[in-house]
């Protein structure tokens, strides 16, 4: 990547046309901190600027400007605790229309073409449902008419248009959902989504000072530590991202960093066994304490807490010993209380001997692709955690991820100790 | 009309079908202080649901909240003194939106039923001038249908929808033209502007405590007061309701009173012979002295001023002598050292005396149908000028107006003597 001047400390990446001499297909995102204020909208625009000299073609997409979303949300709210879904998006979906007509301006002064576009105008067609839309497609002949034209596209995000014609809203934090699925409709050579961090680190900097960021990781591992607490991209875009193959990138909006470039394993060399540690403070646990191990047992103590809209995290069940088996599962703690209520009547009625009930667990997880050819990274977290007298809750893995329950006040040493013994501090490519 | 539940303190009109048992189709808007809180927007809603339990179809039109049109301009404004239009018009038009959503949040709480509209969504076609669009076409085939069901439209005002698809405003106070326009198009028996003044009065009450608000008024005769400074209503807007004959309203959004209904002419009964006495402060006089009198001369002096935007206002040539002539025009106050400037050079090239220049001097006009037919308006209007040693600096007259130019100082006394005289105090009808 040899853009912005940066100057020879960015590193080489084997994928991309980005550092090839001539010209890429670039989306950038900036998000509602990037354009907080005038004088932000006037740097998003002085480094939209920076990119088109390189000689790129470049599709801007702005979120509404810090703020302003809440705002807007208050008011329609203060009417009534439960607004109509089609006028909320009405409402909610100007924030991003002011931004894009402001980043517009903002480019015409520095002296660029640009063109503002609402969801709508793009047509960026979703379905109808309000407030979570999904995109169904793009049409991307107008704005590849004005890239052809030398016209920055200022897109919304966040937005789009249903099959009559309505406003809709993808949902918070959508306007990366919408830079994603632009660069998908435009075959376009990188997605970079400009945030207040400036990458992806190996675990959170506020507790491992020695934390790393990441030149590059993978779609999966990004969704396994964005799932578990590293929330830097919603999940939806990086799926999004991961299922159209469109390169995406991370970087600071505050500063000139090379940011974290999200690809797919095999673009990964070198790949280290474990590429992070991710963390999520608010678990609670719930342990249905030996329940009758039959079939749908499961499915009967979490289908309430489904119909409730509560979300079950972890899910551990040993295998059963004399046909009995203890059901252990986590949800968020803001949702404890009602899981609790709502799981006890349940385990009465299955036979179970309680409900064994903690909120003040947290969990801890290691990532990284490299654990798929790699044995022995699970017994490693096993044996550090040990050693510090960290006993586990409960364990639970996926091809890329293992993670343990812990009592609350273990988590700063669990992470700690797992980002120093599995060498997270090194720089592994 | 008896609607709104007010009792029987309002007068009987004639000639809508409002006081009709049978129901009425309505247009109502609301500017942006009757707009400009969440308790006014629920104030709106009541008002909509009361005029609603009386049987009535409503399609409502608002403005963006008080104040927000200036902030979103002022954004705009701090990236670049010049903003394209374009990109200004797709910033502003997000007030209009915002209130919209919550307008139809607002009514959906009353327990009506009510479906939000931007104006490139009704849809409002336009012509393609941003920030002074006009509007070509109507679709009103979507609000018929949603009246059909119950549904109460809102239609957000001042903006439309270019031929390719650009949002589109009218310019200030176009909302005013949207309502009329709306009006228009579904054959609406009434559109009612609501405002923070109660309706048109005879002349202004802080000037003449006296002054009584007219219960009707016709067209022309709303032209001539908005026009000579009484400018409650958009003048646009009184043009368009004349040209398509729709009933217009003007009444308070703060209290219940039945306003001033603006019609045509000969529904206007017993029509006196003044209506109302209007003013303008802001008038700076020119007097070209002495130019040779030949055709085209008129022209030669005031083209350099249409050209550099500069609105001239009245216009006063008597009859020649020897040849020669004097001709004297008005422009607004804040125009005056621009227009100097360039009549100058001009008068001299004619072979003028010079160029007699005062800014201190305002316009009193009397304005009334009955003019036409009764004769002996003007010269009552001079005598009574002339008892109060009042001087008149240029007289000009329209079908329906007679307009005098005075030295500043004489403003009130002219406005309250000639409010006496007429007889304005007591109610003609």
């Amino acid at each position: 990547m040899c853009a912005e001047g940066l100057g020879g400390g960015l590193p080489l990446r084997g994928e991309s046309a980005l550092h090839e001499a001539h010209m890429a297909l670039i989306v950038q995102k900036f998000g509602g901190t990037s354009v907080g204020s005038i004088e932000r909208i006037q740097s998003v625009a002085a480094r939209v600027a920076r990119w088109q000299a390189q000689g790129h073609q470049l599709v801007v997409v702005v979120s509404a400007m810090a703020g302003e979303t809440n705002r807007l949300i208050g008011l329609a709210e203060a009417l009534g605790s439960h607004p109509d879904r089609r006028e909320l998006d009405v409402v909610m979906a100007t924030g991003e229309q002011v931004t894009i007509g402001l980043v517009a301006i903002a480019l015409q002064t520095q002296g660029l073409k640009a063109r503002s576009y609402m969801g709508g105008q793009v047509a960026i067609r979703t379905d109808a449902r309000h407030g979570k839309a999904r995109i169904d497609q793009i049409d991307a002949e107008g704005l590849l008419a004005d890239l052809e034209q030398g016209i920055i596209p200022v897109v919304a995000g966040f937005q789009g248009v249903s099959p009559s014609g309505d406003i809709t809203t993808l949902g918070r934090g959508g306007s990366d959902t919408t830079a994603v699925a632009l660069a998908a409709a435009l075959k376009a050579d990188e997605c970079q989504i400009y945030t207040d961090v400036d990458g992806v680190y190996t675990t959170d900097p506020r507790i491992v000072p020695e934390a790393r960021r990441l030149d590059r990781i993978s779609f999966e591992e990004m969704l396994e530590l964005a799932s578990v607490g590293a929330k830097v991209l919603q999940t939806r875009s990086v799926e999004f991202a991961g299922k159209y193959n469109v390169p995406l990138r991370v970087l600071s909006s505050f500063d000139d960093g090379p940011g974290t470039l999200i690809t797919y394993e095999d673009a990964v060399m070198e790949a280290p066994k474990v590429s992070g540690i991710a963390y999520n403070r608010d678990e609670a646990k719930l342990t249905v304490l030996r329940i009758p191990d039959r079939p749908g047992v499961g499915a009967e103590i979490l289908a309430p807490l489904g119909n409730a809209g509560i979300e079950v995290d972890m899910i551990v069940q040993n295998a059963s010993r004399d046909g009995y088996t203890d059901f252990t599962f986590t949800v968020h703690r803001n949702d404890f209380p009602a899981a609790k209520t709502l799981v006890e009547p349940i385990a009465a009625k299955l036979g179970a001997e309680g409900v064994l009930c903690d909120n003040k667990v947290v969990k801890v997880s290691i990532v990284g692709v490299g654990m798929r050819s790699h044995a022995g990274v699970a017994s490693k977290m096993f044996q550090i955690l040990g050693a510090e007298g960290i006993n586990m809750q409960a364990i639970s893995t996926s091809e890329i991820k293992v993670s343990v329950l812990l009592e609350e006040k273990y988590l700063e040493l669990a992470v700690r100790a797992l980002h120093a013994a599995f060498g997270l501090e090194q720089a592994a490519d």
